[in-house]
């Protein structure tokens, strides 16, 4: 395999050889300069963002199924040293890729898939973004782990400082709902509540990044190890189908970091030669209360503009996306789209995934399966091609966006004659 | 491999060859009387339970391992299809088994590890007896996968039915907390509340059971397949840990058959040469408020005298335990034991669990945890011998327990300054 680069960026002092595997540097993905690897995320040069370059050896199949049943099969792609299954971690990932039978007939497709992230320790993708981040503060001699969040972030950073055995601090805004406090605050997690809404959480998460020493903020100044770990959603994507690609997939777009990456992992497997060249579509999912890549996209523009969030989608709800533009690429350049639905709709596509497949999706679950549809009905997605979509969270955290939904079918009194009664009328 | 029948019992009418792989007989607990493969849960006899009986081929390890990431694996081992895989299921199983070295050093134990079962598809290890009792209604010809339930079991029921394909009703107290309606209502089942206790529930659906045909009631006439779906947690303990024993199991006591179905689970992996022979200690764990069989075991007793249930532990909270006996003859055979803490200690021992190894879980596998420290503390488990217990089910389902006792660390404006106060004060 030929390197990627021409130079190899010297790691900082007091970092081992290896501590971030077959990466070698950080590069700007505006004005492609050089970094070094290290807490950095903003390029000296323009500011732009940094993301994770690489030396990749070759890499076998067969060695990738001989490791373990998580993401750290995948470590030789990863910034993350060789050994890294060694370390306490919550060893999120090789979650199910579930063949979608029925919803593929609901839908009028041919063939579909649901990845379905809901089965990862916390519930959510996050864990394997947050593992990767981990690994990126011990290699680097970080000891808090942190994050502002308002959900899944949160309790993916606190169960992996916990098992990790190292200090975590999770910022919230105090209005947050009781049961995503109590969901974080059971690992230990020094939990800080703050008088201010998510805006204000996220600034100064940004102010104590810059100023204290020994801090990693997951999204903040680890963000380029961080976002790496959603590459895993592609790599375990192709395994699962026997090493091949998909046709098109259909991704949830908060920050926008997991659809770039995701078509970054595709492009890794083909470059490597462990899946046969062919284009992947890739489609984007926003919910219409939180729009605004999709307002950018459908407007020609290559920048977007932030927008004040109001959906019930909360864990998509990134008024100011970081990789907006970055996401507007993939979606252009691979011939996918990117597109939005109410949350009415969001409600009915939760219990269409649920009722189809047994599987009972957070509400960005119902977003993704929503914009499939839509994606579908208007033409864009091709129903005769190969699909797959990613519910990246799990419906117990959000019972409230469908309480007023579902219930009992009836409400009988004890006795069989009671039942029958129902019964009969309810088959007739 | 011979033959542990002398006589095989030949299949019901209209049911397939092969309908229940190497299954060959249901055999009666008590009076050892066998019946065929049938819908059947009593012995005609003596009423005593029926359990299912094999004539295993030989099995091997590479069989095993190469075959699916689910229960699935263990196929000819349970009373399935050798096809089984190819049916929609919720394929449960295969989830971590965590080597739970905080918690071991917490406990002061050599090593532990826990069996996670919050990672199956709903979240807790009903998922697996579901799935093997799906599959014999679906060879019996029953359509219609039914249930009594407060909660777990509600939740496997209506999301294995909904994958399957196959009208779901579960029966509910209508006094249920909503949120657990939610989750099962979610799937789209005939979710049917009862205005009565769950004892009110439990009565109706053994009359329906008893009266309509073409209805499997997973746990009461279809019992035995869907009790044979917990060995898999015994294979799946021994396969991750490369294929051996370990020394001593905690396992939370409910009905008490996961508890028999774990000891005959090593058992069977013993006879068939897929691990070493060694004896292993079972160790049962049950809420205070309902500890019907500690109180038999520690009166010395071989049958169980009912209680009425008051704990926070709600799906271990049956007062009349079906499998209490087998229960006490596994624990005393084994040289285990059987032992109880209460409530105060259940949400301390999930807090425990969680700040150690970033594990959620709910009450049951508080429980479980708790007993374990205090059959450390009181010298029945051996702090020196490899431990593993069981968390059968996902903290996010019990939220409400743990809410008074966990929280934000402080709540502070969105200053800079603020934060540096509470940090350095917290830190010193």
């Amino acid at each position: 395999m030929t390197a990627v680069l021409d130079t190899q960026v010297p790691p900082p002092a007091g970092v081992r050889d290896g501590a971030f595997g077959n990466a070698t540097h950080l590069v700007c993905r505006a004005c492609g300069e050089k970094s070094p690897l290290g807490p950095f995320y903003a390029c000296m040069e323009c500011f732009g963002p940094l993301e994770v370059g690489y030396d990749f050896p070759r890499v076998t199949r067969e060695q990738i199924e001989s490791g373990p049943k998580s993401i750290w099969r995948y470590a030789p792609l990863l910034p993350v040293p060789a050994d890294i299954a060694t370390f306490r971690s919550t060893d999120p990932g090789f979650t199910r890729l579930v063949d979608a039978g029925n919803l593929a007939a609901d839908l009028g497709v041919r063939k579909l898939w649901v990845k379905d992230d809901s089965g990862n320790p916390t519930h959510s993708f996050k864990d394997r973004v947050v593992a990767v981040a981990l690994s990126a503060a011990r290699e680097l001699g970080l000891n808090v782990l942190a994050c502002p969040s308002t959900g899944n972030l949160a309790n993916a950073v606190a169960a992996a400082a916990a098992r990790a055995g190292i200090r975590s601090v999770v910022m919230v805004p105090s209005n947050l709902e009781q049961q995503k406090i109590i969901a974080s605050a059971v690992y230990d997690t020094t939990l800080i509540a703050i008088d201010g809404n998510y805006d204000d959480v996220n600034k100064l998460a940004s102010e104590i990044a810059g100023e204290e020493e020994g801090w990693a903020f997951v999204n903040v100044n680890v963000r380029p190890y961080y976002a790496e770990g959603s590459k895993t959603l592609a790599f375990e994507i192709a395994e699962q189908l026997g090493w091949r690609l998909p046709d098109q997939v259909v991704v949830p777009v908060a920050s926008g970091s997991q659809l770039t990456k995701i078509d970054k992992g595709f492009s890794e497997l083909i470059k490597l030669g462990l899946v046969e060249d062919k284009p992947v579509k890739i489609f984007g999912a926003q919910a219409t209360g939180c729009s605004p890549i999709v307002q950018a996209y459908e407007a020609g523009h290559d920048v977007v503009a932030p927008v004040r969030p109001n959906t019930i989608a909360k864990s998509l709800a990134i008024g100011n996306p970081a990789d907006g533009p970055y996401v507007l690429d993939v979606v252009r350049r691979t011939g996918g789209r990117i597109a939005d639905v109410d949350d009415e709709t969001v409600v009915r596509n939760i219990v269409r995934l649920a009722r189809n497949e047994g599987i009972f999706a957070e509400t960005a679950g119902g977003v993704t399966l929503g914009v499939t549809a839509r994606l579908l009905a208007e033409g864009d997605l091709d129903p005769d091609a190969e699909t797959v979509f990613i519910n990246s969270g799990d419906g117990l955290k959000t019972l409230d966006a469908v309480a007023s939904h579902v219930g009992p079918k009836t409400t009988i009194p004890p006795r069989y004659e009671a039942f029958t009664d129902f019964w009969r009328s309810y088959t007739a």
